[in-house]
């Protein structure tokens, strides 16, 4: 195991009705006027705004506010943040909504408090002051509730990016099961991917030795696994909403991820589809993560093969583990597509065509050269594997 | 699921070398006048302690000593350690060493603060305040390092109690592996049965469906179970040592006992153990623990069926669950065994005839007349579970 450093923390409140004590959390951890940072119009609709809004005046705070937020949110909207924040002399930012508008909510944080464009972070600078931030949880997908990361798509190039601090890291997260209910199937289905994705990211590691940290993968694995299903034939199940919620927070507040090599090809190649075709995450990644595996299976068949019969209930072929290795991703294909998830780049609505200049913003603009920390992917190994998901 | 929150601040620091950073985070979390704390001579010997120092001194903060907590820490020391704090104007307390050297740090950074007697937070109140607590852990068991609890034995009597509160979590823990290589096998395997003990008491639930805590606690129990042997084997295994160290903290931070009801009745009987024979906590544990899940078995079949399968590796019985119920705690059981625990009073060192006048302490002293979450046990079932055990 890798020497390392751990520190989570944000406060979580879970569980029905935790929404009604934003207000108090906005005061424990020091704000006073805050800027409520959400999405779409379900976030309105469903009156949990009123809920959040009456919270926070109950406990005498001022507030403004900012909606827009969108799935792969968009530099414009932090920047009008940002001004919002410094015109209203905001000081805590409170995000009502699922990754975007959390991602959104920790830019516009940083942002505010930094005299140099905010995208500077989304270059590689790392975030050492912020507003602070708390976030009420709608979907169980991103983990973005309890990391330091953001992800920002440039509107001015189509680039997409991440950002990392402990100074954005919330403060509190308030998770409540029961506002995940509404979700449509398919908007279930993208979270579930999500958090399978960010167990997998960490799962391909090159360090040795780590068993703590891959049963701990495993069982977040199997948690999916097992709720998947359930909430998807019956989206009011609030236990299985419930144990997917507390696994997508674990499965990216990095407990899981301590002192090991991580991988996150399958989020950069995905990053690429969802910046150019503006799809889900989560379905983007439902279509590059098991070409990747197909792709570097090779380079360690032992740790496909354990997953494949720890996780994915596959008969262990000693004596030809490729088979056992192969299966695992195949069962894991299936899963995907059993919840609703798409297979290929049509069913994405990707075009082929579109591979070589992916590949270039890819390799060339986002990296040097190569992305993956399990089997490093130059252009070629890029190409090839976008063309696996044709 | 039950709504619950979960707060874990700690700042961890892991790997080899890392106790020489201990003086940059005493700085960094606003200690400048410490209290190191620590046990016996093995952590001068080491040369653990002048590393320490050494380490402070490169900050330039102050420090007076403490030494002598002993395993089951007593009360006397805790009041030595107030006074030195209060003279001193000690601002930090730093403990070096395991979980008897930290739980009395703890003791001693909350009575330092407050106007009455230290012990009434081991009669029921919250700790609301404290001076700062750091860890450098030495032996993985505890978990004392991540959690806001401490037990201490009042000599007064020699009643064993717990206290808790967010205001005595470690601000940071310092986790080195290659420090608990010293241990005996002895120390060791009292370590890993003390891991599995927190991992079972929050495995024992009456709350349904907590698929996701279920999945963490197996997978954590199956760390041990994997790395136990490793290490008994090979003392110097430092990759296991590590697999080892980490589930510890996992084991007690409560990230897998959130949302659920809990047993913690294997931890009542034992304290009755270790308070009147003087044995390690971890030893008292693993003769006790088959007991009591043989003894409490029949209320929840399935749920010993579940980890006998998933944990043990049991093959499931499902015309005769109870079958597999009881394999598990036997497997458990010879798997304890098999690292070197004791198996039942004799090899403990507890005698038959004290049995009244614990069970006494235990329900009528410590307790209003039960112990235990998962099943309510009362006097009656009390002598029972320690007959077992002789």
């Amino acid at each position: 195991m890798n020497n390392f450093t751990f520190y989570s923390p944000t406060f979580f409140a879970f569980g029905k009705d935790t929404e009604n004590d934003a207000g108090s959390y906005v005061k424990r951890f020091g704000g006073s006027k805050v800027l409520i940072h959400y999405g779409g119009g379900s976030v309105v609709r469903s009156g949990l705004l009123d809920r959040v809004k009456a919270s926070l005046e109950k406990e005498g705070l001022e507030y403004v506010e900012l909606g827009g937020a969108q799935p792969n949110p968009r530099s414009g909207l932090v920047y009008q943040g940002i001004e919002l924040c410094r015109k209203e002399n905001v000081d805590f930012v409170l995000a009502v909504g699922g990754g975007s508008a959390i991602d959104s909510a920790k830019a516009i944080a940083a942002g505010a408090v930094y005299d140099g464009d905010f995208w500077d972070f989304y270059c590689g600078k790392w975030i050492e002051e912020a507003l602070p931030v708390g976030t009420v949880l709608t979907i169980a997908a991103a983990g973005s509730e309890g990391s330091c990361s953001s992800v920002i798509t440039n509107e001015d190039g189509m680039l997409k990016r991440g950002a990392d601090g402990d100074a954005i890291r919330p403060k509190f997260s308030i998770l409540n099961p029961a506002l995940t209910q509404t979700l449509s199937p398919y908007q279930t289905a993208c979270g579930i991917t999500d958090i399978m994705a960010h167990l997998y990211e960490r799962y391909l590691t090159n360090t040795k030795d780590v068993e703590v940290t891959d049963r701990m993968i495993e069982a977040l694995l199997l948690t999916m696994v097992h709720e998947g299903p359930r909430v998807i034939a019956d989206p009011n199940n609030y236990e299985a909403r419930a144990n997917i919620m507390w696994a997508g927070m674990m499965a990216h507040n990095d407990s899981c991820g301590v002192g090991r090599s991580q991988d996150w090809s399958s989020h950069r190649l995905e990053h690429e589809l969802s910046a150019v075709y503006d799809c889900a995450h989560g379905a983007g990644l439902a279509v590059v993560m098991p070409a990747v595996f197909t792709y570097v299976m090779n380079h360690d068949v032992m740790r496909f093969a354990q997953v494949a019969t720890r996780v994915w209930g596959c008969q262990m072929d000693f004596e030809h583990p490729e088979v056992t290795a192969k299966a695992g991703i195949e069962a894991f294909r299936s899963f995907l597509i059993s919840i609703g998830m798409p297979k290929n780049f049509a069913e994405l609505g990707a075009k082929e065509e579109d591979i070589s200049e992916m590949v270039k913003t890819l390799c060339d603009v986002n990296s040097n050269g190569t992305v993956g920390g399990f089997v490093p992917l130059d252009k070629e190994a890029c190409t090839a594997i976008y063309k696996l998901m044709v």
